[in-house]
């Protein structure tokens, strides 16, 4: 992979003016790994959690329950390396690609979406590929 | 692609009682196509279209702006079949495995996602595949 190369501030002030925050200021952003398509976890950002992004090349998130900027992977060291920041036709969805270092999931799974039905049954369809407990020794 | 098999109804209950809902009754849906990762779009369900979605097989979501169930390309055509119906570590997001038929996006684009910052300027990075006048004459 290139190294991930910032784009100048303005270029970052073009892209945020094309973002349709809510009243609150948020707009969610969707994490996909890069190369394998895998949808690995959805949260919010921040006009300055976007800037931080891409100014970094590391994914920063707005944490709603902290109230603050939450750098993925800070804790853990799962951190989320930028490979492309989209945004959709309407601007109030962000598509992140990533390269995902270790789990994005903070169940030590890989990806958050692994519950759906089987036979009948809300299923958990991967394991823990890390214990939790190693990352975070509690928090997030 | 194998036919669909729709949940009984205690099934799609037990499914919607791990969704956790926004005060609102909403919780945000990724697409994505199934086989080749490619995410789609983002946009909302709530109990109701979750429902509707796990009983027919067809993605059926709630647009905000019309206030009521949006189902997928029941104007355009642009359908998308469902395939599994998966659900975040915190109950608060899904992500909808799909086999969308043409395009997921009003632009006439397969993806919502296709703007980028490219030489410091936001841009498309795909063209239309269908001209959105002959999806919809105007509405989605």
């Amino acid at each position: 992979m290139n190294a991930y190369l910032p784009p100048p501030p303005e270029a970052i002030e073009r892209f945020l003016a094309e973002v349709a925050f809510t009243g609150d200021g948020l707009v969610p952003a969707i994490a996909q790994q890069h190369d394998s398509g895998e949808v690995l976890m959805m949260a919010w950002m921040t006009r300055e959690a976007i800037a931080e992004t891409l100014a970094s090349g590391r994914v920063c998130y707005y944490s709603r329950s902290r109230r603050g900027l939450w750098r993925k992977g800070e804790s853990s060291g799962q951190v989320q390396h930028l490979v492309d920041l989209r945004l959709d036709c309407d601007g109030d969805t962000l598509l992140a690609l990533v390269d995902q270092v270790g789990v994005a999931c903070h169940t030590g799974r890989r990806s958050c979406f692994y519950t759906a039905l089987r036979d009948g049954v809300p299923t958990a369809l991967t394991e823990p590929e890390v214990d939790p407990e190693t990352l975070y020794g509690g928090g997030r």
